[in-house]
């Protein structure tokens, strides 16, 4: 007997990262990475927990979101949500008064993703598993049951979509072993936010090859000259054969981006990230044709707000690297449909990851993409940031730069209850104490 | 010396109009017209008044994003404002923590365009001329100083927009005065509703001829021997030489739409609105491509987010009539910016309009796009929709089936007290009824 939601209960937690320059890029200068923080109660003992990611300031409009959304949700049972997860996510993204704010897009649908990420906590901690091997235990009827290919079929129709799943199959118990015993690659962020001096820059890069870290984003953006050296820098440090990739983080219009990454070019990036608008999907195609003979691919994701947006940016050959993000897209759902074309355009997915909890929840993603979807390492790796994972109840494991699968059921979004409430906000001791 | 903008106060104002059927289409069935009604007090006698149109529920998200962007606006004057104008608008659309939340897109972006109509509305009304007056009179390089060109230049940069603009001055003085005689033409969409009986639409739509309507919109897209019928009943009604045009509202994946359109090309609409989801450029591309040989146009904008949007809806030529709207658009400051991307595209713009007050306010952008921007009139029609006119204190003066300028100070935003009242949000008079 599957439990049902009595109650929603949302919460504004903030962390001022802005403090120490952590996140810093060239347009999001101070973030005090934050959520918006849900929890399902049941009428049972499980809850759901689940969450939005947010850079502080307006984590308030999220929190009230999730408050007008929740009468959608209260008085389900779990059982009714699974057995048409496709039209539960259509009730929540297609409200007939609601979906005026969107559709699918900016503030109704991160806060759809963080209901929508504690209803699939609460359903992996109802099966006593972690999330990604309740995804890879499902059959692929199953999962696609749970994806609304409305908007989409021209590209990916349901039938397409369990045949993919379906051919992914052989050597899946392979795949399983291999990630339980040497985890997902990774790559770190860590070592070069904008706001970090060359020394700092320097010494994390030395502690994270002496971790084993091969592969670094460094960001760029706010200035050519400083990139230059940046760079230079950076890859001095980590030598030819270790991986080197950039982050603009929409800093440019097309022409300039193309013209300041070209210049670039000598430090053999891997890929320029969010080089433009995330909107911008016939820019990122301009972008991806001028970059190419540098052998540099455009990754973007972070801000691609929904599957028809990736749908454009695979059709238009404007992306190289598809990043996923847990928190923007409408949860486990809609990254299914974006898994799925990805993979069947050829393109890798290499999730986006960082602020807070992200990590932990992506993780689940990425390692069900390798072992029913992808069935490859190549060219791929989920990026990890070394924040914040201290709030979490099952905060991720990672060794040799690999993430190792979680094994606590559930979709690893709980956070304790002590730091939610001292990070509470504006009323949690550590915004009392900052604000005095 | 202009006033200083000292408090911002914001209300949640409902009208029930889906106990009616008004405004219903295939995916909006029950919509509650509404705003978030802004007001911004100063420290003179002089108030801004502004708003974004929603459907009912949510209203109160857009309300709570106002809020927490008038923290931004409190404390500035109107010279401060006004003097860089494109500096306070990316101000409101680029802070470094709220952005997340967008950028430039759903809830807060429809709560920057209630905040900036309101700012708009108070320097008509300092000027004390109606907003597209005060357009008018503007020279180029001011005009084009209020728009924000990042993500766009490589369509339209500052320089061509000014040259666009000067190019077009021959004949302004005279295009002002036809339209202060005849104003602009107008299409009824009030006659068509989805929930309307086939003998309400006829009833309505022999009303509208006689009036002198000449160009009338129907809904479209939950049934198709259903659309059939209401096709051929009104193209008899309103005879070969009237314009019928049609609306999806975004019901359709992509190749359902080219094939239901085709099956009511035999009616003859000049186009189809809104056949697939507002984010699927390509989409559009396609639908506009396969439609073209049966003389139908593709028209959208309405949920169009923001000009990145538009610029690559117009790259992409996926669509032949541009659907500007004054409240999902960043204000007057990106609907310039859309109206001469159009220009430059030669692609003809023809204004959403309806719900609650968005004829008040679409009219004043029309009018300007014609005397300083388009000169023509060939192919546009602005929208009206017969609803609601009663609240504001400036409406609409609609005759022979065209807007007549507004001629009161300000962008006609200003509703009524006691409307305002009456319909707020659950505690007006009407709403204690309704729930009774």
């Amino acid at each position: 007997m599957l439990p049902k939601i009595i109650n929603v209960t949302v919460k504004d937690v903030r962390f001022p990262t802005s403090t120490e320059q952590h996140g810093s890029d060239a347009m999001h200068t101070d973030p005090d990475y934050s959520t918006a923080y849900v929890v399902l109660h049941t009428d049972s003992e499980l809850k759901g927990f689940g969450f939005t990611f947010t850079l502080g300031k307006g984590t308030e409009i999220v929190v009230c979101a999730v408050e007008s959304l929740s009468r959608l949700v209260v008085g389900k049972s779990l059982e009714e949500i699974v057995r048409d997860f496709r039209g539960f996510y259509r009730l929540l993204t297609s409200d007939s008064q609601m979906r005026w704010l969107g559709p699918e897009k900016g503030v109704i649908h991160v806060a759809t993703a963080a209901v929508l990420n504690a209803v699939w906590d609460l359903w992996a901690r109802a099966e006593g598993k972690p999330l990604w091997k309740l995804l890879v235990d499902m059959d692929p009827e199953q999962l696609v049951s749970c994806i609304d290919f409305r908007y989409i079929t021209d590209v990916l129709t349901e039938k397409e979509a369990v045949d993919l799943l379906l051919k992914a199959q052989e050597g899946r118990q392979q795949r399983e072993d291999q990630m339980l015993s040497e985890g997902y690659p990774a790559y770190t962020t860590s070592c070069a936010w904008l706001g970090y001096s060359d020394q700092q820059l320097q010494q994390l890069c030395a502690d994270a090859l002496r971790g084993g870290w091969t592969r670094f984003k460094l960001k760029v953006g706010a200035d050519l000259e400083d990139d230059v050296r940046r760079c230079r820098l950076i890859r001095q440090m980590i030598g030819p054969n270790n991986t080197l990739m950039i982050d603009a983080n929409q800093k440019w219009d097309v022409d300039e981006a193309v013209s300041w990454v070209s210049r670039l070019a000598e430090f053999k990036p891997l890929w320029i990230e969010e080089p433009t608008s995330p909107d911008d999907i016939l820019g990122h195609a301009t972008i991806s044709k001028a970059l190419a003979p540098h052998g540099i691919g455009v990754a973007t994701g972070e801000q691609c707000h929904n599957r028809v947006m990736f749908k454009q940016l695979l059709q238009a050959s404007a992306l190289q690297f598809v990043q996923i993000d847990s928190c923007r897209l409408g949860s486990v759902n809609e990254n299914l449909a974006v898994m799925l074309m990805a993979h069947k355009f050829k393109v890798p997915v290499c999730p986006h990851s960082g602020g807070v909890g992200l990590c932990e929840l992506v993780q689940h993603l990425i390692l069900f993409d390798y072992i029913c979807v992808s069935a490859s390492l190549n060219n791929r790796m989920c990026e990890y940031v070394d924040h914040l994972h201290e709030h979490f109840t099952s905060p991720v494991v990672i060794k040799d730069a690999h993430y190792l699968p979680p094994k606590d059921p559930g979709y690893s979004c709980e956070m304790l209850d002590s730091s939610v409430q001292r990070y509470q906000f504006p009323d949690g001791e550590v915004w009392l104490q900052m604000n005095k």
